[in-house]
């Protein structure tokens, strides 16, 4: 039996099910499980086109459309010697796209995230800066470390204007689903993404090697009237995350 | 004398013409005038708001207003501590904004472009999948290192389907002006943007220490209608370059 035999069973039971899914997306959603459950991990590998379409029986542009888009989503990468892989990397967006929570469960790891802060602080200059306020105004400091598998893989800062958060504790995996809860829509982003050797802090809290570069992602948040909502500072393991845009 | 003094005199003296230019805008341009001339460099501080202020007989809100243009334009950097000073970072924008030579000029410098491989190559299955061609099809590879006062700053390498270039020895700064002599568009981009620890290729290359990451960026064009046209690998200084998008 192939070691790919408990995926391949978990697409055909899926293929065999009577609904009016197309049968790409049967496959790429069976994927997308097969990870969820654990079956599948980062790193791990999944079938060439031809094994998938030998195997199941199903034509290879069918193989493909699924293979299409799994690998658009970030689930699977694929690489022309090694053959096609469960992705590693997670993806920061410049949009709100799949949240990391999402990706690393796609993934087939745990995440988790610990607040280290929710104090509000007195504003520095740059800060005021990037959110159009006064130096000194009244600003929320969120800290927080993400996980995956219990290893740490980055540190998140955010600033926010005091007025716009009336119970932190509210504020759960997302700072923007807590936003809509107040009625505010974050609506246009700016990034300036750099790379960067680790600061002491980051080698400490992440216990990683001083080889691993950091993607450092800076980031203003507007609401839809141009009033900025939020200034971020997140440093990436460099080997984990990618950032992804589109204009 | 000051050692602002030649810059104070070169603002002066615009102020004095008498034209409709606001006078924010007079003194901004000044500053990059200044920076064109190498009356000042990259690194170099400039007076802060108060001296601009008390110097030259304007108001703190005009010169507020000049020092943010110049800010929003990535030809200063502000910082609390340190005060105002001449970027040294070239933005590398997911739009077509300011060019590398323009912005480097800004900054009081040499840019350089040095082409080495304008060459017809099969197209491996990755850059295939990415131009959304057969592997093995036609794909010129223009490659070329970029300098900034002599000092190699970047590596970058585009993959274009060969129809789209007719003669390559017509492509000189920029593709993108090439692309247009051709009626071709470019319309969107989508960038994938990571930090790695230097190749090989690149040390050598550029001479540079380990210890400085790559900012890399992987960027794929289309023209109006959605075709790619180009994908694009950039490799550049960590602790030169930043990636800025805005959606």
């Amino acid at each position: 039996m192939s070691a790919y035999q408990p995926l391949l069973t978990l697409i055909q039971e899926r293929i065999e099910q009577k609904d009016k899914s197309p049968l790409y997306l049967k496959i790429a959603d069976s994927v997308k499980l097969a990870t969820e459950q654990q079956m599948l991990k980062g790193g791990d590998f999944i079938p060439t086109e031809r094994e998938f379409s030998d195997k199941l029986g199903v034509s290879r542009i069918t193989v493909r459309k699924a293979l299409d888009i799994l690998d658009k989503e970030g689930v699977i990468v694929r690489s022309r010697g090694l053959g096609t892989m469960i992705s590693e990397t997670v993806e920061y967006s410049s949009k709100e796209a799949t949240g990391f929570s999402q990706q690393v469960v796609l993934k087939g790891k745990k995440p988790d995230t610990l607040w280290i802060k929710k104090d509000v602080v007195l504003c520095s200059s740059e800060i005021a800066k990037m959110l159009k306020i006064a130096e000194n105004d009244q600003v929320f400091l969120l800290k927080r470390v993400r996980y995956i598998d219990e290893q740490a893989v980055s540190i998140e800062e955010s600033y926010v204007p005091a007025h716009l958060i009336h119970d932190p504790d509210e504020i759960q995996l997302s700072l923007y689903d807590y936003f809509r809860s107040q009625d505010i829509s974050p609506t246009k982003t700016q990034s300036r993404v750099s790379a960067k050797m680790p600061t002491e802090e980051f080698l400490e809290k992440l216990n990683i090697d001083e080889t691993v570069p950091v993607l450092l992602i800076e980031q203003t948040a507007y609401d839809k009237k141009g009033v900025p909502i939020e200034y971020s500072i997140n440093r990436c393991r460099g080997d984990m995350y990618v950032f992804v845009s589109e204009d």
